[in-house]
């Protein structure tokens, strides 16, 4: 099925895409084609925002001895951190730490501001996966996460929008990551702690959510950071991260040793100090 | 003198901006209108990316006794956080603690990419001046600021652009705050201990800054919530931020006691917790 859009973020920007959506799959049967292989965009290209919750899986959160937060830990990366969910991953070698975290993500299909749970529960559009892949080095410069969290083409988003009416991940949808076949996280949705009505409930109090814009809601227990000793992945590494009911994330990772380190091999003070 | 550009950021996205505004400026004497108490919007209306720099002044970093830090401390805001020089800020009255904060602003003038200090430098298309106001109690709702610092359009950009040879913040601009007509900060540029070029190319180690873009390089000593006891901003206060050579951010602050508290009258947890 194709429609005329150039993304998925754009078709959502169209206020009756439900309608949209509707007359072309009843059209499905003679228009589909299955694509071969295909190498596919992040499925939501220009979202206008991107915010990411950490800290989010109730057994994680337990295991490693803390409470139940009372606010979602939220964080935000840039439409250019996304990438295709079958694209090579590149870092340079001094962004050490590469770690993987399987993740659910809502995509927002309404515009939403100050809105309650239930009209943010509403307003989703559906559902796509994300490996929010974060330099540990560079996450913990200070303690503010940001420069780990949106190194350029890090994040692999999709591989497809499973529609809300499709699918909840509030009943509980299993999530894996797998490195090198090796599976190293399995978490289920119906542990978050914030769910995605939460989520969007919470962040619409501060800023406008609009058609397209994207929520990583957090990964479960697993991380490479949180192993004794703790690991990161390699160059070579492929990396999956899969969502029940979504699909899959299939990226190799490249670590670049000739990328410029300018930034990074000198003291990054100017001025007086 | 009016261009044909819709914002300052369009006209930096045209690969050769320098020379559009010289011409402009070699008939300015014929064209040049004064406008009388225009109402700006932000100097820059729609930037890819704001970046924020927090702990930035060596000055007030040694006051709280604390080490100068090896690495900036970075969040984001969004495009739709700014406001315009003059305009009212309005927070509801939920978003207890609202305190200012003076910073200077640098604006890309050029793509930006793993740039050294110097590229960095070059590629500044000049300066305008910020006030980052901050909800102090979202601030802190995790160790993660983005809530508190990302409130619809609570963050005055201008009132204008100039551009980098007419001016050196590097080499000292006085930068103010007052309160109604109390001076609460007074800091120096010079101060900084990350300058305009070093965030830059630091920023630029892990995304991509393009023409437009702007980054807030961090406020000095005497922001309400270091105060003792602690100030904010009241209903009716009028909050100016002046920097030296590039002029006055005049915002009255509105609190709003009607604004949905839905998000925050209740927990916000959802799933199993």
């Amino acid at each position: 099925m194709s429609l005329p859009f150039s993304d998925v973020g754009s078709l959502l920007a169209h206020p009756s895409w439900r309608d949209v959506v509707e007359s072309a799959l009843a059209g499905r049967l003679e228009t589909s084609t299955e694509l071969e292989d295909p190498d596919l965009a992040p499925v939501v290209t220009h979202p206008s925002k991107v915010v990411c919750c950490g800290h989010n899986y109730a057994g994680h959160i337990r295991e490693m001895g803390r409470p139940l937060p009372e606010h979602p830990t939220l964080f935000t990366k840039f439409a250019d951190t996304l990438t295709g969910p079958s694209d090579v991953v590149t870092v340079p070698e001094w962004a050490t730490g590469l770690d993987w975290e399987a993740e659910l993500v809502a995509v927002v299909g309404a515009p939403l501001y100050r809105a309650t749970r239930d009209d943010a529960a509403a307003a989703i559009a559906g559902w796509t996966a994300a490996n929010d892949l974060s330099v540990r080095s560079w996450q913990r410069h200070t303690g503010q996460w940001l420069p780990g969290k949106a190194f350029d083409r890090t994040t692999p988003l999709g591989p497809v929008l499973v529609t809300a009416d499709e699918l909840d991940p509030t009943a509980g949808l299993t999530l894996t990551c797998r490195v090198n076949d090796e599976i190293v996280q399995r978490g289920d949705t119906a542990d978050l702690v914030f769910d995605a009505a939460a989520l969007l409930s919470y962040i619409s109090a501060f800023t406008r959510l609009s058609p397209g814009d994207v929520v990583l809601t957090g990964t479960p227990a697993g991380v490479g950071a949180a192993a004794t000793p703790p690991r990161a992945l390699a160059d070579g590494d492929v990396v999956e991260v899969e969502l029940a009911g979504v699909g899959v994330l299939h990226n190799p990772i490249s670590i670049d040793n000739t990328a410029v380190a300018g930034p990074v091999s000198r003291p990054v003070h100017g001025g007086t100090a």
